[in-house]
């Protein structure tokens, strides 16, 4: 590994967890690849608790995805365990039985089905992951498991990331207040494609799996899958939702509706902070961005030239820069193959308008927009003139950070 | 402009690039944004000169792409006309008119219709070009225009280049000789999808333009669109030919056909030449990069599996770090999003396979890997196992060098 990094200028604190009915969590250090922290999370989860999870849709998935994916449809879920420094991924047989046999290994210790066991990792892709320092280390865990550890467990699923994330909300059920936690670890290899890194989110709420699921599904969208650092989408990418069934709020259908509405809001939120906090620990990141784009054919255009802006490695750079080159968000406009029309194109960094109608705004006067690009947070709107359709993406700069991350970051 | 980045250690040598029969040139330092250079080109071709073309399929493109779209149906070229500093893109109607005047200031020096002069702008989106710096300087340049001037044609179209591009080579069209020489520039904003940058083609055979086009379209596939430094797609990506008709060998065809074998070619040769040096002097580029896919569901498939490995920064800076981190190779090849099974995959650097059948070969020994890594040209194959797809694309890698070339392009 590199040497560690600064923490990112883009960091945020790490909120009040209080702890959750039906969640207990427990941290080790088990030397998988880090010296001297934490690196293995092993949570275990009340009977009867429920589950939903959106997974990476890259086409060589690591084995604890394929595991959890097997296990998904059946809803039910009592442990999970997340280690980071390997992913577990491209090791064939070795893989999947070093799965299998995590499972295994805390489903002895929960008392329940391997299959009820839920599992994550986190690293370098390719190599064999070393399964007995999980499996040795999970009873030391099981036996000393707290509510109390929702920070512990945000550092150790943690890569690269150089602050740890959470968040939380609540909501009310039928007039009963459920809480909603989540943690997530990004930081390089974000373009998630239905989900993303890895994110674990926890609630008190009962709910029935295919309306957890419905809710957790609609909240993706804006959240995970409307964030990009690199344009490189992870084979681990994973989201998980365990509900522990403890609080008392009336019966949730299975269908779910409207007496999720507070419940699916919240969990949006959740999911949007912590997507948020993703793209603040971009690797390297110095800014963070935000991109709207409107006037677009249809929505899923909208996203597509959003994207094209976001993945741009010279529209990333000139922010890098702080370098207002709307011409580079028009050659970004351009190359994303969607419906665009030059002359009816307009651009705005910072609220300023400085594009329109195909040319420069007559008098644009650039000194507010260079007071802008010097800030941390960098807002670009990019108007198509077409239609209705619209989209909004986050991602970081694009700086020296990145390379020396990603240029040695097995060696 | 930041400071003059040092040559790139992938440059090479000019050849030696004799004169054709029909082509005139010169150069001037208009100061159109540089300063102590020649920025601008203008070359007059003999009357009857056939042109051929394919442009950037950006959405956004400059004024100067459209002049040429629009006047390349009829095929006669008698000028040419690129300047260096300045894009004229996204400039509305002021874009148009300077496109318009450039083309009659050269169209009254050589004497024929404006419509006959071809032009092309490289640099800066969306300012204003000071078009008068232009018309200004051309009469000079007419007025000593020569056939010898190949050489520093290809330094006055250069922006960020390290090192200026020409290739040449001789072909026999019914056992007559002809010469094609073709000059480019790079080496940012390179994802050409259907053309690239800047690229003047010059001919002595005389072909029809219809036949000509056909000669150029079957070229670009394995050359500029088989090239990618960063992903971005130019609004200004030009490629022209011309063909003077000065060499007396057998009439050919305007449907073209096996006369032109040799001369097609040729000509593949010359572009091929030109787009990899595109590539070795990719902005910060320190090395260059060939990706092989084999076994793709079909070509189309593997050439979009070739693309995500090398668009994929990731996979750009591992390399940079001279670091064999195949797992990203595993990532870019799942997010392609194009058929692929884990299971069949096989992935080899520098011809050493390294991982086969969804894990590491057994006794893989990265040594010989690492000597590989080291050197200047990087091999990368992968074979999916699924059918007889197959493609090749090249990139270099991402370096700091690209962060600091982009980061202060305008400042």
């Amino acid at each position: 590994m590199a040497g560690p990094a600064a923490v990112s200028p883009l960091a945020l604190a790490l909120p009040a967890l209080p702890p959750l009915a039906g969640v207990k969590l427990g941290v080790a250090a088990a030397g998988v690849r880090y010296q001297g922290r934490s690196d293995l999370l092993f949570a275990e989860f009340a009977p009867a608790t429920t589950v939903a999870g959106v997974f990476t849709r890259n086409r060589c998935p690591g084995a604890p995805v394929e595991w959890c994916r097997k296990r998904l449809p059946a809803g039910r879920a009592r442990g999970l365990v997340v280690n980071a420094g390997n992913a577990n991924v491209f090791t064939g047989r070795a893989g999947s039985d070093a799965a299998r046999m995590t499972a295994e290994a805390a489903a002895k210790l929960i008392g329940c089905p391997a299959r009820q066991v839920f599992l994550a990792s986190t690293g370098v892709i390719g190599e064999i992951l070393p399964v007995a320092r999980l499996t040795a280390a999970l009873p030391a865990i099981h036996a000393d498991l707290g509510a109390d550890r929702l920070a512990d467990a945000a550092r150790a699923i943690m890569t690269t990331d150089t602050f740890p994330k959470a968040a939380t909300r609540t909501a009310r059920i039928g007039g009963e207040e459920v809480r909603i936690t989540g943690i997530a670890k990004g930081s390089g290899m974000i373009a998630p494609d239905m989900a993303t890194m890895l994110c674990f989110i926890f609630t008190d709420a009962k709910i029935p799996a295919p309306a957890l699921q419905k809710c957790l599904t609609r909240g993706i969208g804006g959240s995970f899958n409307a964030i990009t650092v690199d344009s490189d989408t992870s084979t681990s990418d994973t989201v998980l939702l365990f509900a522990t069934g403890q609080a008392r709020h009336q019966p949730v259908p299975a269908t779910g509706g409207a007496i999720l509405r507070a419940f699916s809001t919240a969990l949006a939120a959740v999911l949007h902070d912590l997507a948020l906090q993703v793209v603040r620990d971009g690797e390297g990141a110095q800014k963070l961005i935000r991109i709207d784009v409107t006037g677009a054919v249809s929505a899923r255009s909208a996203k597509r030239i959003a994207r094209a802006i976001a993945d741009s490695p010279l529209v990333k750079t000139a922010i890098a820069g702080e370098d207002a080159n709307w011409g580079r968000i028009v050659m970004a406009v351009g190359k994303a193959g969607e419906p665009a029309d030059r002359d009816r194109l307009a651009i705005a960094i910072g609220g300023v308008w400085m594009a329109r109608d195909g040319a420069v705004v007559p008098g644009y006067d650039e000194s507010p927009v260079i007071a802008h690009m010097r800030g941390r947070e960098i807002a670009i709107t990019v108007d198509l003139g077409l239609g209705r359709g619209k989209a909004t993406m986050w991602t970081c700069d694009l700086t020296h950070g990145y390379i020396d991350i990603n240029g040695s970051y097995r060696s």
